[in-house]
């Protein structure tokens, strides 16, 4: 079966600044309790995800395009772009941002169980 | 943690024609039972990936660019192009194939447990 992918627009999304467009890939009715997200996210300019904690799941991101600065559990900052990964261990906070004042930050998220 | 993805170029793919480079977000090794692969496919010009099936698992294709078709358990040949989700059901086979002469097809991949 082929469908197309579904957008939603958020602001603020986790107390983060300026709007993340989410394509899903697989919808949300398709996911389950292995898998709980398998989307594009549009980080647009100077916005973010705040930072937030996955409890019994986990979400690597996977650099698509754009630069950003991950911030990992102990508030590292680390600059991120293509082809990067973002590995998030089990109950670990974690945030993005994008600083770019005219680029889109797009990246793949997947969250899915892990205990 | 940030990490560069791992690259393994394969050729004949699921007795596939051509070539696939797979760009591995999640390393081989820090996947888990839940979540078995989660990577960037670029399928070559005039590539594919053989009809095969996954068991106790599935493996939605999301398509960043270049255009396929995507094969399903019935044998239908469906276009596919950026944006759109082939989803898989436990125990389906399929293949995907890029016809194209000069472009990649690029989609990301996850295989995940599913009962």
């Amino acid at each position: 079966m082929v469908i197309k992918e579904t957008l939603q627009h958020r602001e603020a999304v986790r107390g983060g600044a300026g709007s993340v467009d989410f394509y899903y890939a697989v919808p949300k009715e398709m996911c389950d309790d292995y898998m709980r997200m398998f989307a594009r996210l549009d980080i647009n300019p100077l916005s973010s995800i705040g930072r937030h904690q996955h409890v019994g799941e986990t979400e690597p991101y996977y650099i698509l395009s754009g630069e950003g600065i991950f911030i990992d559990n102990d508030g590292n900052r680390t600059p991120v772009r293509r082809g990067d990964v973002c590995i998030i261990r089990e109950g670990d906070f974690h945030a993005i941002e994008n600083p770019s004042e005219t680029e889109i930050l797009s990246l793949m998220a997947v969250i899915y169980k892990q205990e």
